[in-house]
């Protein structure tokens, strides 16, 4: 067994010590085409299945059993060996992730019905893959009730992947400083005239050349008022802020997460005292980030910081905490301050607010409150995001029916001074450590004059 | 309407003009998680509905029928637009498409209910997006038959896809010179100690400043022998032949597919004479490119024009015509010469033979041929691809089942001075016009003291 296999055999054991006597079941992705069968989107395995057995082949399946850890992989043809190349052998594949007992896929069905004794079915979670979904419905679908939510397991794996180990770590660190140095490349790019593909490609060339990918759909855009729009050539001009939100996925799947917003030569008064604002409320809740703080309380930390901001820039009048109570600071700060990172960007999505929120809290209604992705106490090894943004969104701004409520509170002649400020978001990744937190992204400086 | 919408009606009307009092839908693809539900992978939307209706967002249904063409669009909420941001106008889609009527995609069962009076159903063609196809059988998946092949529609789409209008063909300019800019910039990166990730950066650097995609996954390899590898790390050494098949899909979706197989330092006399004489097959072949060849007839003189040059280098023994009838000259060259080229690197390819052979032609069971993928009269305005290879493949040189039937003409022991070979692959792109045909890729040099 390869010394990199021992964090899989340690994972593995852990989820089999809390599901004793059980049979679970681990499906790694399925190739999706992007325009034609066999032309296909770039494979990228399943998380859980990275998670506990590392990189393999499309459409292996993990079993984690009574007699251990077991995996059922594809076949191969002469003909794909030509085309697709030959590969790991099986001893390499035993190597590689500590587990002996190899099968053929074909083999699955009967080796589960041989461990359950056909008296329980196994455990698995539902993939968001939808050609892997068909083949769990196909292999297990007779079994009834088997692919909804195994709520046992999905607890184990939410457990475990909230506190990164040290291998999951050492995975976000190399995510983190390919982000910083693929942003570092795109600062250098940006004067007025840039096009938003020429800034693109300075990113992407060096997330390539470390060898990873993106870890979700890259944002570059003057119009930062759109939170997560899809790229689209524009032209930075003299004045324009860029918002930038981009992060590398690193070899073992984890995923950076960095958003920086820059100065296209000389901005106005009022986009730098914005930027002031958005750095001042991003500093202090970093500064507030130690294990046993409520992320929600961070979240309304900010809120009620932008809230005094916003009365001080004139835009909002009235009591700051009364302002954050209504809602009205999500006029122009309508996300939540962050979320969970790991092996998935907003990670453990699939199981919802299951993962994101502790037992007994439940989402706010609230337009802004109800978009916070992740209310738990803070523990070590946890890893989060923390992005204040402030945007004036003509889409809220300008609607009637959405806008009616605050119109006591708002300053329309000050505000119409920001109309051209789109957005500015800053964004880093923190690893909750005992008594604080490291900020992952510290090497890309924020600050406007060293941007 | 814009002019840009032209091309579209243009193209519709072909259709509508074959299949008269019939209902026809073109559905759109669907976003695919990557990782999780909204961490997708880069949308990309059906080649189909590309060609009739042009970029419109996932989820869209185009509708071909007796009141004209229709669309069917997924409505937004404030949220979805806050978050995603606010799409075309009505107004705006109808200028880009030349569509006037304007549906939500919840209208669209019962609008197909009216056109047809529930008397015939609509045709269309299965989605190869497993979340576009699970859609297409709710929406029709009561009517019988409905998801299954079209043949009708199908012969349609091949005939019109098969031959390039002036439109298309401008888009194929557009891939492939962003295709050619990509290898001019990879070329200058090659030398002993490379990386592939270094050179991979520099082709996906200039196909994003450009505005483009990826047309299909890179191959940027030292081990050529593997036809269709994944892209993995590895490092250029003195003597090496660094192969590069790379594409660009321009913004209207048409692609761009090009391989040049690059010396890394001083290369071996028989690497050099293997380059040569794969160059020489791929000129002779784009030589007798016109009207009326046969493809498959180029893809044989291209085998026997091999298998006289692997005659000469002393690695095969016999006449070259009695080697291609019996598949010799596949131990080497084991694929077809090419491939048609289109709105997908592989055009047409969910048809599978149907749009590739000519009907009555069958594709042959002979190691080799079986590869062929084309194999059709050429018409002009037909596009193709030209790519002749060469590779040493233990994985069938080294299997004593597959090489025992050719020992007789295989000559070992000069065939161990190739064993360092891998592979070598020159690949263009090639337009049908009258007479002869247009090399699209032709700025890219491919004489090895040019690269």
């Amino acid at each position: 067994m390869n010394s990199s296999a021992e964090h899989f055999v340690s994972r593995r054991s852990l989820v089999a010590r809390r599901h004793p006597n059980e049979v679970l079941l681990f499906f790694n992705h399925a190739e999706i085409p992007r325009t034609a069968y066999g032309i296909n989107f770039p494979f990228r395995g399943n998380s859980h299945f990275l998670y506990l057995f590392g990189h393999l082949p499309p459409g292996t399946v993990g079993l984690i059993g009574p007699e251990g850890a077991e995996l059922f992989l594809r076949e191969t043809s002469r003909e794909d060996e030509v085309w697709n190349g030959v590969g790991p052998t099986a001893e390499q594949t035993k190597a590689d992730t500590g587990v002996e007992r190899l099968h053929p896929v074909q083999a699955l069905a009967s080796r589960v019905a041989e461990l359950t004794g056909g008296h329980k079915a196994p455990g698995t979670v539902p993939s968001v893959n939808p050609v892997t979904a068909a083949f769990q419905r196909s292999v297990l679908g007779s079994t009834p009730g088997l692919v909804g939510l195994n709520r046992e397991l999905a607890e184990t794996l939410i457990e475990l992947r909230l506190h990164h180990d040290a291998e999951a770590i050492r995975e976000l660190r190399c995510a983190t400083a390919v982000t910083v140095d693929a942003h570092k490349a795109a600062a250098r790019m940006i004067e007025p005239g840039v096009r938003t593909w020429e800034v693109l490609a300075a990113l992407r060339s060096e997330v390539t050349r470390a060898g990873c990918a993106e870890a979700y759909l890259p944002i570059v855009t003057p119009n930062g008022e759109v939170l997560h729009p899809s790229m689209c050539e524009e032209v930075c001009r003299e004045g324009d802020l860029l918002l930038i939100d981009y992060g590398a996925e690193s070899p073992g799947g984890f995923a950076g997460d960095m958003t920086r917003t820059y100065p296209v030569g000389r901005i106005s008064t009022e986009k730098r005292e914005a930027y002031e604002l958005v750095l001042r409320v991003q500093r202090e809740a970093i500064a507030s980030v130690r294990p046993g703080v409520r992320y929600r309380d961070l979240h309304l930390q900010a809120a009620r910081s932008f809230a005094a901001g916003f009365v001080d820039l004139g835009i909002l009048r009235g009591d700051p905490d009364s302002l954050v109570e209504r809602g009205a600071h999500a006029l122009f700060f309508p996300h939540g301050l962050g979320h969970l990172l790991g092996l998935d960007v907003h990670d453990l999505r699939e199981f919802g607010d299951l993962a994101w929120y502790a037992p007994g809290r439940e989402r706010s209604t609230q337009f802004g409150l109800s978009f916070l992705r992740f209310d738990r106490d803070l523990e070590p090894n946890m890893t989060v995001t923390i992005e204040p943004g402030f945007y004036y969104i003509p889409r809220l701004l300008n609607d009637p029916t959405f806008a009616a409520p605050f119109e006591d509170v708002l300053c329309r002649p000050r505000l119409a001074q920001f109309a051209d400020l789109h957005g500015i978001r800053i964004e880093d990744d923190v690893l909750v450590v005992d008594g604080g937190c490291e900020v992952l992204t510290s090497a890309m400086p924020k600050e406007l004059d060293l941007l």
